[in-house]
């Protein structure tokens, strides 16, 4: 993949040499079948997109100059992560991706190859999932870079929540976990749409959540009232040289946690899950004990800390 | 309504200074009744809605700091501003709103103070409006302030789309034009969604959009193939003190401009409407024209530029 400089030393590359109009069809070419036509594309005041069946999820998700990527980043990269990261918000859900539209906030020295290539890693989810790019809009951020995918999708079965672990439950998670910042993981995940659905319809999974903070710092939010994660250090699925603390502390895994009932039936569980995606790993790293009812041999979760947005 | 300083100088008063599980406690006591419970609400991977009637309209609309709104502007306008700038999207197609969710990009110091106001204001229009707030991000941008709002509406009867005008329409525009930063109207004004449902259920009505970027620039979208618009300097609604120039070139009008059948009654259609929206100023002011023929007494549009997103 090409890596371009984001800001343009020459009027002919910049956004600002050519006008809001040429921009926007512009991005309609890059987009290419991505792009359907107005007014269920981009170039009315709304999209205009046929209704959810069963309940509809609604998410969003920016991409930040400095924050989710730097200057080294091929810009392409950059503009598949930025979808991807909301189609892991729907998988983490159960859900079925629908459409996404796209606000960017760019400086007018944004250069017209870099935003190509940005649009072309977006075309290529979106038409690898069946997802098209229905809207946007574009402004001025002088000196940054903010391109913000809202995305809607929907679940005709059930909903997978954060909420619904019990006290005994087990805990398993997919993929492995840290170091996705040097491994490139980061941009090259597979937001995990198909795992997820296959999960929500299996009765014995209570919760789940996708894993993009850091483990350690994620696993609160599914951990059921007065309890809390006993995880075992030597079942943490991790990714290459990975330690315990880069699986448990590093963001951006993009894997899906959840919980499975204390007595459901682990192993036909997994046998099925063999069956359905054989070059998927599934791990069962833990369950949720009675809060201070960690065992002496289990991972101590507080002494882990996962990514702050704000620091 | 409180001008507060966007970046604070003391830690205490900085989102930094809190962290960001905090901060989103923070935000769903600002929002209040804004904020349904997860996960019909903030706290979870995406937002579960109940699907859309007839068909869904989807849009995404921006505020960021020194483009859309400067310190001078309160930040409870900005809140506002930022919530009906998407409501006017949802309106401009006869729609109704249904459900939104918010991406903020933000500095470490941005202000608490500031920030619960900004998030009232938002709160405020949700509130009279029935659109609850229903999910968002929060991630780190030095040295500015983007806030997305994406936003889902419903059309259960006719959309009225930007095409569809002919030949010889009669052109519309609700309220008054111009002048909409010194006068306050750029974040004071009503989103026009009760008149833009009206409008879409009159047949005579062919297309509508909002007035964003000036309508000398706006009405382009709205030209049928081979037309241009001929406006009478003297029909045109200006707001206050503005001038023929700034009624066609000022942005941010977030007015109503819509075509009418040649043939219609308009008389019939205007008294329906003062019946309907006594308050509300509607004018005739033009119509299509062939190309090139506009009469010698109207105006010469191509002398107006609207408002350039990246300049």
């Amino acid at each position: 993949m090409k890596t371009v400089p984001i800001f343009s030393r020459t009027m002919r590359d910049s956004v600002s040499g050519v006008g809001e109009a040429s921009l926007i069809r512009m991005i309609r070419t890059w987009l290419g079948p991505a792009s359907p036509r107005s007014p269920a594309g981009i170039g009315d005041d709304c999209a205009v997109v046929r209704p959810a069946r069963g309940r509809e999820l609604l998410t969003v998700d920016p991409v930040v100059l400095g924050v989710h990527f730097d200057r080294r980043v091929p810009p392409r990269a950059v503009g598949s992560k930025l979808f991807k990261r909301n189609l892991s918000d729907i998988a983490a859900m159960g859900g079925r991706p629908r459409a996404a539209v796209v606000a960017l906030a760019i400086d007018g020295r944004t250069s017209l190859s870099w935003l190509a290539e940005f649009y072309r890693g977006m075309a290529r989810e979106s038409i690898r999932q069946r997802v098209p790019v229905v809207g946007g809009d574009v402004t001025r951020l002088p000196g940054s870079f903010v391109a913000t995918v809202a995305m809607t999708g929907e679940a005709s079965g059930r909903v997978l929540t954060r909420s619904g672990s019990r006290l005994g439950d087990w805990i398993y998670v997919t993929g492995t976990l840290g170091r996705s910042l040097p491994s490139g993981h980061h941009h090259l995940f597979e937001p995990r749409l198909s795992e997820g659905a296959w999960l929500a319809r299996r009765r014995e999974v209570r919760a789940m959540m996708d894993v993009s903070d850091g483990l350690a710092k994620d696993l609160a939010s599914l951990a059921p009232r007065g309890s809390e994660a006993a995880l075992f250090g030597a079942l943490l699925p991790r990714r290459g040289t990975a330690s315990v603390r880069e699986a448990l502390c590093d963001g951006e895994d993009y894997e899906l946690v959840f919980s499975v009932a204390a007595r459901a039936k682990r192993a036909a569980l997994e046998k099925a899950w063999r069956g359905a995606f054989p070059r998927t790993r599934l791990s069962c790293i833990g369950r949720f004990v009675r809060l201070g009812k960690v065992p002496p041999d289990a991972l101590a979760l507080e002494g882990y800390r996962g990514y702050e947005h704000l620091r």
